[in-house]
């Protein structure tokens, strides 16, 4: 990001590295629990997530002092705002994980995901513990080449997201219509989770470079249908 | 709102309310769409949604502008910030009406939602209409009395949408994959555009009463499980 920031604004950064961290091990973990049908895992990403909530919340509180104390402009405000925008989808992305906790819960002792289409969630849990990682990391480093991971396991997403609704209407026969519900919302839960990955990296690479190309077409929002 | 609105102040609250009008005109649309099988109009819904992230986009920039030449301070800028969360809120319900709509179009010529689940979405369609036209109504008029008709909208669509789940756990014969598909996204759909009326009643009102207990839990983010 520029190089106008103040202390403050290094701590909002520190701030939406930390929930960013947070999320990606909320996914990793929500994941395994639905993997593994582990219960006390699954309640712990749910436990969890008001850490998240918080963090949002002191986040934005610090954002609005800034803005109050400091009336920051041009980049620096610009700054402010956005950080403001990714605190926003980064707490969701940790609701995300643990809606997908929640699953995982309400179907204890079964496992949520059916047998064939195990290894499309495995896949999925990968790429969205990967592209909340490199959230992270490009929150931490400003370095825009990890933009362009996040949207490459956002593709990913998407494609195996399109997996889950193919397997679901060719085995119509060997699926449980709670099957099909749950994979469903879980294939939607992760897809989600990218959306949010690719906004943060769109905002970041907007603050970074300064074009517009980065951040115009908002196509996250657009890819949200089945 | 607090009586320090400036003309700008006015004119970001007036184009929350035509954001508003357009999400409830495209709520009530894809509804229509859905229930008819109504091609021309799902179609006219998923175009007109560009108008109100077009409306977004003018919003955000008038409110950055405002923070960056008039620097409010304590009311107002807590005003200026809750505005642009709030148009956030509003884009994300014109997103899902438009998904609504892109899966009437995806079923068309049959209706996506299933005989015996008929009723059930005309009564999520009129109430989650009836939240949309609240929160128009509420940010023009302040009245917070339009609040709660927004958390009972609300509350009415969560519990259909746990009617939806009892459904389709019930009549598995009678329903295919794809209307068990359909129906869980769309049951979300409806679900989370409930949820984002909620919350921007919430913001309203705790501007309006400046009494955080409107505005704490944030309980809206934790009705999205299934």
């Amino acid at each position: 990001m520029r190089e106008l920031f103040t202390r403050e604004l290094d701590q909002v950064g520190v701030d939406l590295v930390q929930m960013a961290s947070h999320a990606a091990t909320a996914i990793e973990q929500a994941s395994t629990a639905l993997q593994t049908a582990d219960l006390a895992l699954a309640e712990q990403v749910i436990d969890a997530d008001v850490a998240i909530d918080d963090l949002e919340r002191v986040l934005d509180e610090r954002c609005v002092d800034l803005l109050a104390r400091q009336s920051p402009v041009a980049g620096d405000l610009r700054l402010v705002v956005t950080a403001l925008r990714m605190s926003a989808s980064i707490e969701r992305m940790g609701d995300l994980a643990r809606h997908i906790a929640q699953v995982a819960r309400g179907r204890y002792p079964q496992r949520a995901v059916p047998e064939s289409l195990t290894e499309t969630f495995d896949q999925m849990a990968t790429a969205a513990t990967a592209a909340a990682r490199s959230v992270a990391e490009l929150l931490q480093s400003r370095d825009v080449q990890r933009a362009s991971q996040i949207e490459s396991a956002d593709d990913t997403l998407d494609a195996l997201h399109r997996d889950t609704f193919r397997t679901m209407l060719t085995q119509k026969d060997q699926l449980s219509s709670q099957e099909i519900v749950d994979v469903t919302l879980l294939g939607r839960y992760y897809e989600r989770f990218g959306d949010h990955a690719v906004s943060v990296a769109r905002r970041v690479s907007y603050l970074v470079t300064g074009d517009p190309a980065d951040f115009t077409t908002e196509g996250y929002s657009n890819s949200g249908s089945a």
